[in-house]
């Protein structure tokens, strides 16, 4: 007997009061008892997005939500301004780029953050790009981006939205939509909606939808226009993951009951216990903006093969966390504390980090080390 | 206590073995363990669709197929033949027009199939055409549509595809992919695969693939190119609904265990027992060639509001069936026998049926005619 542990940043741990859900028998979607259920989840999701507006539901991951984002709301030969931090910013290239954009890339050092007056430079030097998309939380790097100050950057240009993927930001930190001026939203449901992957959320302010009234990529079934005028009547266009959606309404009833700044609290406590830890481990984090979602750190000169250290850690100890991804790929490791996450889930993580790196040759501190700066941050709080 | 019971066609019931599943804590997609369970699901996969080819999995309902074939395997400009049969049919052009393609639209009556005949004289009025897109089982009517040999007929032509949405087909009758030349097979998740939505799967031709390679129209998250290498390794391109496919491995195995044809026979047996039992009751059936997935019924004349019938069925008796769609809203009814559907739970349609028609004052009809002639049906089989 071993149990295992979910330490990825994505999927995340499903709380029982969810898996118990899924054992039901399903219901169909057409129905008001199925309307009354979407009614819940939307109130929830205004809640948590900090908006008035109404929050889509689209079938997929959260790629498809940046996808959906890019198709609806700009033409053919639109200049935006993408910016790469990581695995995730390249996607908003690749995807602007798919649809025939023009994309002004600003790449980034992994794990630097973009500055104000970066952006605010390529915004002056571009007067004619219409939107800027970025990651509040570069998953590939634990980077966390300044979305506040970039946003007050294309809330002062008349026809530039900001396009936010928060796919592991929201109900991380606080982003208040409304209040920041964040034009377009976006979640999906593996991560701090602590759900299964395959539901992705997004909203928009006025000012995207009136940029999606002009947009001309053609698009079939994730067009937005026609997923505002179902949600209004508690609907999707198509049949939606239903399942997910009966979770949905109950992990939005738990943020709820914790309260949303108690959830921003949590993840700052075991952000900061894990990079405490790894610290005291004598490990480098390797972001120089850490973001609360996922913690990554620099594989130590001791190991040479860092792709060993996700690998023992899971397949050693049943601790599953994530490795660096291309460039990155076996130069860092990943510690998530996104979702349902709490003290002594970080304190396995690191237990298990502790056995790994001393089984792998990296054996410069004494065990508890860690665990006990993990503890200590605990006992500050 | 009054128990609740789904004849709709999607979401069909789920099995208690894979809600039992769903309970089961997440686990992560890109493991060894993710990509063995893949490997089993895509095994199962090529067994129920009779083919060689490696079947896709994309994440969203059914329809995100249909989608996703038109933006992968043709141009813009591309002329296509659409048989339009009903709500899904209808879909078809749409989704053609929505990417620029030219669409021929063969229109039938709702409750007929195409027949050979007329999609011949279509492909020989455009010889360009590069593919017929049409519906094995139009679920909106009830009808089956002659795949076969329309399929035949693509067959012989060098640069045409059939394209084929199976999505309440698959699995309740016949569509052998390979023998028959299906060049594009879609299904759903949430039929007769009896899993909750959230999942598409689809196979392509070597033809279809030959087709893929020239394919001009933008798209990023649903490239079947993309898929198609992911899936040579056990994964997806992007994070998968996880979830539904562990349900999905669990579905799979039931199909097996019964074995494919006896899936049909159940299909046909349960079909003919819902016929009988409507025209029993003096009631008509929609189609001339009628589906094993659905029978679509007309509303009797002397139930003025044809939408009481589902609305009763659901809210006094617990079982929800389907109402009629765009034109056929309120004139006829759709009782399903369509995935994890076994003898009685036709038997609960049909009796909830019968109390319902007497309570709309539809009451030329003893009551245990219709429930009889389900049992009829069985006896003689």
């Amino acid at each position: 007997m071993r149990k295992t542990y979910l330490l990825t940043p994505g999927p995340t741990q499903v709380p029982d009061r969810v898996l118990a859900l899924s054992a039901r028998q399903i219901i169909h979607h057409r129905t008001p008892q199925f309307t009354a259920i979407m009614e819940e989840v939307n109130a929830g999701l205004k809640y948590l997005f900090q908006t008035k507006q109404d929050v889509l539901l689209l079938a997929s991951s959260g790629t498809v939500a940046m996808d959906a984002a890019v198709t609806n709301l700009f033409k053919t030969g639109d200049k935006v301004i993408a910016i790469n931090g990581g695995k995730f910013g390249e996607r908003w290239s690749k995807i602007a780029t798919a649809y025939g954009l023009q994309t002004v890339e600003l790449k980034l050092e992994p794990g630097t953050a973009a500055t104000v007056k970066q952006v605010e430079a390529l915004l002056v030097a571009n007067p004619d790009a219409r939107g800027v998309l970025f990651q509040a939380s570069e998953t590939s790097t634990g980077t966390r981006m300044p979305t506040r100050e970039i946003c007050a950057l294309t809330k002062s240009r008349k026809d530039c939205i900001s396009v936010v993927d928060a796919i592991t930001a929201l109900g991380v930190f606080d982003l208040p939509m409304d209040d920041w001026g964040i034009d377009v939203l976006i979640t999906g449901s593996q991560k701090a909606l602590m759900l299964p992957p395959g539901l992705a959320c997004l909203a928009l302010s006025d000012k995207a939808w009136g940029l999606a009234a002009n947009a001309n990529i053609p698009k079939f079934y994730f067009d937005l226009s026609k997923e505002k005028k179902a949600i209004a009547k508690g609907q999707t266009t198509w049949t939606p993951p239903i399942s997910l959606i009966i979770g949905l309404q109950e992990t939005l009833k738990m943020i709820r009951e914790e309260g949303l700044h108690n959830v921003f609290k949590r993840h700052d406590l075991l952000a900061r216990a894990t990079r405490n830890a790894v610290k005291a481990l004598g490990l480098e984090v390797l972001s120089k903006d850490p973001s609360n979602a996922v913690t990554a750190v620099r594989v130590p000169a001791e190991i040479k093969d860092g792709k060993l250290i996700p690998k023992t850690m899971r397949d050693k100890y049943g601790v599953s966390i994530a490795g660096g991804q291309d460039e990155l790929e076996g130069k860092i490791f990943r510690l998530t504390h996104l979702g349902y996450i709490d003290r002594f889930d970080v304190l396995i993580g690191i237990g298990a980090l502790e056995l790994t790196l001393q089984d792998l040759g990296y054996s410069k501190f004494q065990f508890g080390t860690g665990t006990g700066a993990v503890l200590q941050t605990y006992k500050l709080t």
